[in-house]
């Protein structure tokens, strides 16, 4: 519909998760017609990113370092190992500051429908990271679904043979939330998670 | 949240409309991590787009020379010209293939809230391409919202002093939509401009 570059550019932009042809189309006049928008800088990001940006050796999380700012730091509890699916998730707990542990990126879950199997996910290193004995608590935080609950379960089966507790995110409601619009598998699990108050 | 570069690239993401925290995080991790991305591509794009891509010098679409595509088609009709607010209204027009004349960029809409006045649209480029008397009829096709009709309004007094045609685009219920649920406004100009079958 334009010509060349802008076209160019629209379509590029359109590939990128999340942004259909017309996002994509505005994004691209913005970047066209915006003075105060930066381009240079964007462009020199987008190069930088994959050159210098690389996955911590210890946990999976991203780094510019060998070892994740998380890793790094010795005020974190290296006894607590929070087992996530992805390193967004990493930033979504971090958000939430109730965890002190390190974390442990799988890089995905169990999907055979996906063909994901557990050689394609972290678990190797998990469980070299477990070998010495000085973790106490491996949290499973793979997310509340299929893939998830899989993935939890493997994992909480191959935990068992070590002397390491092994805990799980508690499903419920979400706050905020209302109790009539919940479905019946969250509402299910509210119920078997009740506490006593 | 995260380390240097990919916080500054979520940041960056994050400054263009339509994209908020979540999905330039989102954006972001899958740069990282799809190796089908072609990164230097989206890089290089950027780096041409405002490098290459300027404004016809006739009608103001995009393009990459002097003259648009469209103006330097000699199978459009130049007796008739389009008058649009955004080079994006341009593309929307062409996808119908219902026109086949030339068009005229505003580059906005009057708004004196927005601090916009005639003075700040190309206006006198227009009144430039009618002096010769070749055009016969001028489409306004700005937005059917206050700003585009008083564009529209302005426009059609000032084009009145010359002997051409002048029209508006219809108003009216869009095609698959349900009357029902048609605002009050819109309803009424479907009634105004009903046609006799």
């Amino acid at each position: 519909m334009y010509d060349g570059i802008v076209q160019d550019l629209i379509d590029e932009f359109g590939r990128l998760p999340g942004i259909g042809p017309k996002s994509a189309q505005r994004i691209a006049f913005h970047i066209l017609q915006s003075p105060s928008f930066d381009v240079s800088r964007l462009s020199q990001l987008l190069g930088e990113v994959r050159e210098k940006v690389r996955f911590c050796e210890i946990c999976g999380n991203v780094s510019e370092q060998d070892r994740c700012s998380i890793c790094r730091d010795p005020r974190r509890n290296p006894a607590l190992i929070c087992v996530v699916e992805d390193a967004k998730d990493v930033a979504a707990i971090e958000r939430t500051r109730e965890f002190r542990g390190l974390y442990h990126v799988l890089g995905g879950a169990i999907s055979p429908i996906a063909g994901i199997g557990p050689d394609d996910l972290r678990i190797t290193q998990l469980m070299q990271r477990l070998a010495d004995g000085s973790v106490q608590e491996v949290i499973l935080a793979t997310n509340p679904n299929l893939e998830g609950e899989a993935t939890a379960t493997y994992l909480s089966r191959l935990l068992h043979t070590l002397e390491i507790r092994v805990t799980r995110l508690a499903s419920g409601l979400p706050v905020g939330g209302d109790l009539e619009y919940a479905d019946e598998v969250t509402l299910g699990r509210a119920f078997e998670g009740r506490r006593t108050l």
